[in-house]
C-alpha cells in the first residue's frame, strides 16, 4: 500500500471542486485532486451550457413565428433539417469542455489522481482499486450530483437522462418529459421548437417561482408553445417495441394515453455521494444523501472537511458552485482559520421562451420573513410599453416585493422576454440596497426592456405613498 | 389684439415639453402650452421608436441567417413579403402616438394654445396668425430638432427624410443613405435586411464612437452586413426620372457610379429656432440654431427662459430630453429659486446589429480628463465567451475606461449583441461608483451576455495590479 499526503484533499473536479482548488492552492496548500471522469464539469457537459446550446438553436427555429405582427409573410414554406444540430450542439460544446481539461491538465501529474475515493477515517482516503492512501489535514468534497430515475420508469429501460439527451444523434420523433425543473421546461421547449412531438408531464408549481401571479402567466404561456400535461398522474408505462406507450389521468380527471419514441426523466438529482463512506466518519448528510454545510464557511458537520457546488444542493447554479468551490478551497487552506462568505443576492433564470427568474428573495421568503414582523408590499408589472411592445412580447410580467419600513427592494419573480438582462440588473439594485423610489427615477434607456423595473418601481412607491396618507 | 398671461409658458410639445409642462405644473405654476403640430412626439413619430419597430421586423428576418453553425439548415427556399411592414409599424407607433396624444388632450383648452410662437420681447410672445398675444414670467422653449438636407441634394426632390421615411407605403427597392449617425445605420441596416438594395455613405467614425479600436470593429461588423461606402466623396447626384444617380469617389480613390431609387438624408438635424426671434430677445444661439444652455439649470443665457430637448442638441436621447424638460419645467416654476440637477450617467445605445453603446466617460473625454492630470487605463474583452459563444456572436468588443487612482470604472465604448444590456448594467455601476475590482468578482449568472463585464473588469484590475508591482 503507497501512502502519500497533503494539506488540503479535493474530491471532484467539476465546476466547484476545480474552483476549490485553484483558491487553496492560491493560499499555498499542497493540493491533490481527485477526478473520476466523466471529465468537463456536469455544467458543461449535461447542465446549463449544452441546454443554452440547444434553446439557442430552438430560438432560431422559433423567431420566424408570429411573422404577422411585423407585417411579414413568408412566401412557400419553411422546413428545417435539424438532423445537425445535436452535432453543432456538440462542438460549440467541445470548446468549452477542452477549455475546462486544459485547467486540469495544467494541474501536475502529482496532484492529480484518477480513481474513486472512500474515506477510512477523517483523516485519510483511499483510492479504489488502486493501492494507495491519501492522508490530508483538510478536505473539500465536491462530487455534484447525477440524474436519478425512479425504479418503475428506469425498468422499461432506454429511458434518457441528461446525462445521455445530449449525445443523442438525432432529435427524437416524440418525446415524453417528466419534470417541471429548469431541464424539463427548457429542454422540452427547445426539442419541441426543433420538431419533435414533445409532451411535458409537470407539476403546475413551475420550477422554482413560488408568486401564484407570476406561476400562472408562466403556466398560460408554456401551455400556449408546447404541450404541458400538468399536474397528471401517470397510471401506467409500458414499452412498445421501440417506443413506450403512457396511460395518464389528466388534471381534468380524463384519462390518456400517449405514445412517444423516447423518454426524458429530469424530474430529481442525486448526490454523488455513494461510495465515499460519509456517514461513517460522522458527515452529515441529507435524506437524499446531500451534505449538511454551513451556508457561509462550507462546513459540513466535521469542521475540517468541507462541501461545495451541487453536491450540498442539486438546484445551486454554476455561479454559486463556483462561488462555495472558490470559499471552501480557501477555508479548507487556512484551517482553523476560517472566514464566512459574504451572502450575495440569490439570482434564478431559467432562459426559455419566455424566461423565468427569482431575484433575491421569492414571494414565499417575503411571506417568511412577513410572519416575523416584517412587513411588505408586491408591486406588479405587465411587459405592454417599450421595447416589450416593439417586439410584440406583451404576455410577461414582473412582481416586485419591496420592505414596507424601508422601501429597498428585497426580490423578484417575473415571467418576461429578456428576464435574465431583468434579473441581472435587479441583483445589482438589491445589492446596493435601492430603495424602490430610487429604481423608479433611474434614467433606463428608452426603448429597452429594462424600462419595465422603472415602470414597477413607481407602482411600488406609489402603493407605499398611499399606505403612508392612510 | 387679445392679451392673456401665465406663470410659465412652454413653446413645444414633445418628449421635452410635455415633461416640462407636467413638472411646472406639479409645482403650481399657472401654464400655457403651445405647440403646433405635427403631434405625437418626434422621438415616437419619427425618431427612436419607429426606428426600433422598423429594426424589430428586419431582426426577424435576419434571424434565420447563419443557421448553419446551428446545425440547421432550411428546406427550399425562404423569401418573405415585406410589403405590410409599414403600415404594421405605424400600428405599433399609433399605440405610442395616441398615449401621448391623450395626455395632451387632458390638458384644460385654455392652457394649450395652437399655433407658431414669436417673441416680442423677453416677457412676452405673439402667436403668428392669431390676434393673441401672451406675457408670462417664464419660459421654457422645447421646440426640438427637424432633419436638414443640403441645398444642393434637397433640389433634386423627392429627398427622403426620418420625417418622411416611415410614411413610405412600401419599402423602396434600392436606397441611398447619406450620414453615419444612429439613424443611418439603423435604417439603412434594417431596410437592407427587409430586402431593400441599400448603400449607406458614411464617414468611418461611426456614429458618435470615439474609440479607434472598437470603431475598427464596428466598420466591421456593419461592412459584413450591408453595403458601406466610408468616407466616399459623392460628386455628382442627377435625378433619372423616378431615380437617382450618383457618383462617388470611394476610399480607394476609385469613381463609382450608383443608381438608386431612392434617397435618404439623415446627416444633420438643425435647431427648430427659426421664427421664435431668439437671438433679438437675447437669447445666444450656437452656429446651427441650438440653444446654448447651463446644463445643470436649463436656463439659456436670459435667466427667466429656459430650454430642454433636442432644441439644446440635436444628439440627446429621449431620455435626456425628458430629463431637462422636467428640470426645467420644475425651475421655470420655481423661479429665481433655481435648483442644479443631479449629473446621471451618460447613456448612448444604437439598437443594430451588432450594437453599439457608449456609457459614462467616452474615451475621447477619458483623454481630455488625462490631459488634466488624471490617469486611466483602457481594458478590453472580446466576446469569445459565455452567452456570447453559445449564441454565436462572438465578433464583439468591449473597452472599459479605469480611473488608475481610485480603480474606479468611469466609462465604456463597445461594439456587441445585447450592448444595450451592457450598458444598463454599466451605468448603474457607474452611478454607484463602483472598482473594477468590485466588477470582476460580481456573481453573474452563467451563461449570460452579461458575463464579459466581469471579463473586462477582470482585465482591468490585472492590468492596474501589474501597474503597482513595477
Amino acid at each position: 500500500m503507497k501512502n502519500i499526503s497533503c494539506d488540503t484533499l479535493i474530491i471532484g473536479a467539476g465546476s466547484a471542486g476545480l474552483e476549490a482548488y485553484k483558491a487553496a492552492n492560491e493560499k499555498g496548500a499542497n493540493c491533490i485532486l481527485i477526478e473520476s471522469g466523466p471529465l468537463g464539469t456536469t455544467s458543461q457537459r449535461s447542465g446549463d451550457i449544452p441546454a443554452a446550446i440547444l434553446m439557442a438553436a430552438a430560438k432560431r427555429v422559433r423567431a420566424s413565428s408570429n411573422l404577422d405582427a411585423f407585417g411579414l409573410r413568408l412566401i412557400g414554406e419553411r422546413e428545417y433539417d435539424t438532423s445537425e444540430v445535436m452535432n453543432a450542439l456538440r462542438a460549440v460544446r467541445a470548446r468549452g469542455t477542452t477549455e475546462i481539461l486544459s485547467v486540469i491538465y495544467k494541474i501536475p501529474e502529482s496532484e492529480r489522481i484518477i480513481g474513486r475515493a472512500r474515506f477510512v477515517d477523517p483523516y485519510c482516503v483511499e483510492i479504489i482499486d488502486q493501492d494507495l492512501n491519501i492522508t490530508f489535514k483538510t478536505a473539500v468534497i465536491a462530487t455534484g450530483s447525477t440524474p436519478d430515475i425512479p425504479y418503475e420508469i428506469a425498468k422499461l429501460g432506454d429511458i434518457l437522462t441528461t446525462n445521455d439527451i445530449f449525445e443523442l444523434d438525432t432529435i427524437p420523433k416524440s418525446l415524453a418529459v417528466f419534470g417541471s425543473g429548469a431541464e424539463a421546461l427548457q429542454l422540452g421547449q427547445a426539442l419541441s421548437y426543433l420538431g419533435s412531438d414533445v409532451t411535458i408531464f409537470s407539476r403546475s408549481n413551475l420550477w422554482h417561482l413560488t408568486d401564484e401571479s407570476v406561476i400562472q402567466v408562466a403556466a398560460d404561456e408554456f401551455a400556449s408553445k408546447v404541450n404541458i400535461a400538468f399536474n397528471s398522474v401517470i397510471t401506467a408505462i409500458e414499452r412498445e417495441n421501440d417506443s413506450y406507450g403512457l396511460y395518464y389521468i389528466d388534471d381534468s380527471n380524463y384519462e390518456n394515453y400517449l405514445k412517444v419514441d423516447k423518454v426524458l426523466a429530469v424530474n430529481t438529482r442525486v448526490a454523488r455521494t455513494q461510495g465515499l463512506n460519509l456517514r461513517d466518519i460522522g458527515v452529515r448528510l441529507d435524506k437524499r444523501g446531500f451534505i449538511d454545510i454551513d451556508n457561509t464557511t462550507m462546513q459540513s458537520s466535521v469542521n475540517h472537511i468541507f462541501a461545495a457546488g451541487n453536491i450540498t444542493d442539486a438546484n445551486i447554479s454554476t455561479v454559486q458552485s463556483k462561488a462555495q468551490g472558490r470559499f471552501a478551497g480557501m477555508n479548507a487552506a487556512t484551517y482553523p482559520l476560517i472566514n464566512v462568505m459574504k451572502e450575495r443576492v440569490n439570482l434564478k433564470i431559467l432562459d426559455a421562451d419566455p424566461s423565468l427568474a427569482i431575484v433575491g428573495m421569492s414571494l414565499e421568503s417575503m411571506r417568511d420573513r412577513a410572519r416575523r414582523g416584517q412587513s411588505f408590499i408586491v408591486a406588479e408589472s405587465h411587459t405592454s410599453s417599450g421595447m416589450y411592445r416593439i417586439q410584440r412580447k406583451v404576455n410577461g410580467i414582473v412582481r416586485l416585493y419591496v420592505d414596507e419600513a424601508s422601501h429597498e427592494i428585497l426580490g423578484s419573480e417575473m415571467c418576461a422576454s429578456g428576464a435574465a438582462h431583468l434579473a441581472q440588473f435587479l441583483s445589482l439594485c438589491i445589492e446596493k440596497k435601492m430603495t424602490c423610489e430610487e429604481l423608479a427615477s433611474y434614467p433606463f434607456y428608452n426603448p429597452t426592456y429594462e424600462q419595465v423595473l422603472s415602470d414597477v418601481a413607481g407602482n411600488a412607491s406609489r402603493t407605499l405613498s398611499r399606505k403612508k396618507v392612510i
